[in-house]
C-alpha cells in the first residue's frame, strides 16, 4: 500500500446522538441525529459525529458526556459505550486512531431545544450525507444496535418522559423498528412483559376520554448492564 | 487524592478466554478461563487477564488474536469484542491506561491442547484468585455478557464441534448458565428454535441407541455482528 505505520495510536471518544422527530414528508416520528461539519483536514467540509480526542484527565464516559453537551448542549437520557473502532485504514491520513463511540438517546422535547450552529445540524437517519472517515459504519452499527436492544430491553424510555400514554410507546418502537403495529395487539404484548405500571392518571388536555399514562416499573432492573455499575443518569 | 494526572493515555488490549472443562468436583462441565500470572509490578505475582499494548501495525482484533495464539496456541472459534474499560483510577500508578478487552470461546477438546507454562494456568471462573487491576470486574462483565447472549443467540456453537448431540448442546448451556435442565424439556424447546439440522448421522461407539447428530442451520444468520462484516472465523 506505500502506506507508512504510524508511530503510536491516538485515542479519540465519539457519540452517536439519536432523538426522535416528525418526518418532514409525514406526521410519522423518525429518528435524527447530529453531526458536526469538519472545518479541518481531512475530510474539510464533510460531515462528522461529534467527538475529539480522550483527554488523560477524562474517563471515557465524561467525554462522551463533554462531546455531546459541546455540540448539542443536551444531557442524555441514555448513554451506552457501542465499540472500539480500529482498523488500521480508517483515518485518511499516516495517524493510527482508535475510536471509543458511545450512543446516546435524547427525549423528543430536549431535541428541540438542542443548539443548531452553523456547524451543528441534524439529520434524519434514513436521509443522511456522506459522512467524513468510517461515520457511516459507525451509524449503521449504532442504528442495528438501537433496533436489536428495543426488542428485549426498556430503552425505549431513552426517547420518553418519566410518564407516557401506550400510543407514545409505540411511536418510539414505530419510529426505531421502522414498521408498524395494530394498536390492540402492540397494548396487549407491552402489558404482557409486566415491565409497565399504570399510574391511574391520563393525560390531560386532549380528547373526551383522555389516554391513561403509564411508567415503567423501576422495581424491575433492566439488564443492559450487567455487573457494571450504570451512571446515576441511565435508566 | 494527590494523584498525578497521567501525560498521555496508553491503550491495551486483552482478552477473556472461556473454555467447557470437567468441574474438579464432579463430572459436570464448568467455564475456565487462562491467566497470566505477571512478572513484574505493579502487581508483581498476580494472576492477570492475557493481553499487551496495541501496536500501531495491529488492528484491534489482530493483537487480541495475537495475545490469545501467544497465552494459549490456541485459534478462537469466537472472538468478539466486548468492553473498553477506561476509568481514570485503573492502573496502579500514575499512568493512564485504556484496555480494549476482546472475549473468545475455545473448543473443549482444542482447551485440551492448550499450552500450560510456568506463567499460565487455567482456573475455574467460580474459583478464580485475586486478580491484578480491574480484572476481576472485566471477567464478570464477561461471563454475564456469555450467560446472557447464550438466551438469545448461537454461541453456544463456539464451544462445539460442526455436530454435535442435544445432550452435548445441553451440557453447555448448563455449563454457562449455571442450571440444570430437563433433557426432554430442553430438546424440545431447541428445535423448536429452527436453528438446528437433523444431520441424519448419529454418534458411534457409543451406547446401543446411538445419539443423533445435529448442526447449526447456517442458513440462519446470527445476528450478533449487524452491520459490521463478522471476521471468516467467527461463527
Amino acid at each position: 500500500m506505500g502506506r507508512q505505520h504510524a508511530e503510536r495510536v491516538d485515542l479519540a471518544v465519539s457519540t452517536v446522538i439519536f432523538a426522535l422527530r416528525p418526518s418532514p414528508d409525514s406526521d410519522l416520528m423518525t429518528l435524527w441525529l447530529p453531526l458536526v461539519r469538519r472545518i479541518r483536514e481531512p475530510y474539510e467540509g464533510r460531515w462528522a459525529l461529534p467527538g475529539g480526542w480522550l483527554s488523560p484527565e477524562h474517563d471515557l464516559e465524561t467525554a462522551a458526556r463533554a462531546t455531546l453537551g459541546r455540540t448539542t448542549g443536551l444531557t442524555p437520557r441514555y448513554l451506552e459505550q457501542l465499540y472500539a473502532f480500529g482498523t488500521l485504514d480508517r483515518s485518511a491520513d499516516d495517524t493510527r486512531v482508535v475510536s471509543i463511540v458511545y450512543w446516546a438517546l435524547v427525549h423528543a422535547d430536549e431535541a428541540a431545544q438542542a443548539i443548531d450552529s452553523d456547524n451543528v445540524e441534524w439529520f434524519a437517519v434514513d436521509d443522511l450525507p456522506e459522512l467524513a472517515f468510517d461515520h457511516r459504519t459507525i451509524v449503521d452499527y449504532a442504528v442495528w444496535r438501537l433496533r436489536t436492544k428495543m426488542e428485549y430491553s426498556r430503552i425505549a424510555h431513552g426517547f420518553l418522559g418519566e410518564t407516557f400514554t401506550l400510543a407514545q410507546l409505540r411511536q418510539v418502537h414505530e419510529a426505531v423498528r421502522g414498521c408498524s403495529f395494530d394498536p390492540a395487539n402492540f397494548r396487549r404484548q407491552i402489558l404482557a412483559t409486566g415491565s409497565l405500571v399504570d399510574t391511574g392518571e391520563h393525560l390531560t388536555g386532549t380528547s373526551h376520554r383522555p389516554p391513561r399514562l403509564y411508567r415503567y416499573d423501576t422495581a424491575v432492573q433492566p439488564a443492559d448492564h450487567g455487573p457494571l455499575t450504570p451512571s446515576k443518569e441511565q435508566a
